[in-house]
């Protein structure tokens, strides 16, 4: 049965399913929904997710959505290679990490994205900057974490480095804009700023097949 | 080797970890920090969690935080009975609910109940019956869930049920508040506003070792 996977284009959340399915080698038909024209939010849509988010994976008969869950299923149903460690220990720290990422980074990075995506926040420089701050601290756990170690935990590449990955590019995406430059982030250039982290967004990027997860819009 | 469970009481993400605990059967030592004396920042403290949250396990030398990454830890660890499905869809399904959970309710919990448990809030009414909105449509979801099922997922308890469980817990016992009356929230009592999770909350409560759960300061 075929594997589908709806997604939007830059959706950090979308591009973690997509990972995750291209690490596994996993075939899927790709359905990109256009946000600028709404296609989450028919009710064709809303039937498989309720909430109108992307990503949605469709597996048969199955629908999931929620990129966590959705990576937690892969993992289960399609065990090789395993993205939630070899370990219990492995699994515990690797769900650590995402869960780390979910309470602690998503939140300050959407605080700092959005306005320089929709070139607003020159009214709230301050909250911009504190979410900032956060973030800050948030990457040089990650930077101090990856000092001594290829990937976020154990000795391959696992969920743990597939979900915080999208959102790191989205913040360096949003970090290189003109927007940005009021706020100060302190982001990049981050080869300078966090400079393991800078050598492990290479490596996923080198990663086979990582050009078909890139967001298209962003290439234009 | 001893597992050890740092808690402080009341907090619902230390409950998860206590009623995993208690529902796997496992024998632990309970390490109960007071928060008021501010046991959970000490340098000991956080040298096992530099976050100074909780809760945090310890099992043997291994030391793990994050909520959802002790459950996951304990189930792969202690896997009797499984707390995380049977099949990869049910594993999917879990970790759905556990994710939306923590990505709508938690949030929108907080902001209800902070100000009403520091007796603030009447100047952010707006802000608070706005975040009330949003807990009624999550419960509502999980109501209807529980209409035609005992548990949240599959025919047993999961950790779905359990990372759930403590924040309508903590809802409600906010909701009951004398503080919480100039806000409406449109709550309790539960049996009347959601039926269903009313009866689920009562099946929690009837499991055995439940009241070792129970925050003690609740019961003053």
């Amino acid at each position: 049965m075929a594997i589908e996977l709806y997604w939007g284009s830059g959706s950090p959340f979308a591009w973690r399913a997509m990972l995750t399915l291209e690490v596994k080698g996993l075939k899927y038909e790709s359905k990109l929904l256009e946000f600028a024209k709404g296609e989450h939010k028919t009710p064709a849509y809303l039937q498989l997710n309720p909430r109108g988010k992307v990503p949605t994976l469709k597996d048969g008969d199955f629908v999931l959505y929620e990129s966590a869950a959705i990576m937690a299923y892969l993992d289960r149903k399609y065990p090789d290679p395993p993205l939630f460690g070899k370990t219990a220990e492995e699994a515990g720290l690797i769900w650590r990490a995402i869960c780390e990422c979910e309470s602690y980074f998503v939140s300050a990075g959407d605080k700092v994205v959005r306005p320089i995506f929709f070139g607003k926040g020159l009214d709230q420089v301050d909250e911009i900057q504190q979410a900032a701050r956060t973030i800050r601290e948030e990457l040089k756990r990650l930077d101090e974490r990856l000092a001594d170690s290829s990937w976020l935990v154990g000795k391959e590449i696992s969920a743990a480095d597939i979900s915080v990955f999208p959102l790191v590019q989205l913040l360096l995406r949003a970090a290189s804009k003109e927007a940005a430059q009021p706020f100060n982030l302190g982001l990049i250039p981050l080869a300078q700023t966090y400079p393991n982290i800078a050598r492990w967004v290479k490596q996923i990027e080198a990663l086979p097949n990582y050009q078909r997860t890139y967001p298209p819009h962003w290439r234009q």
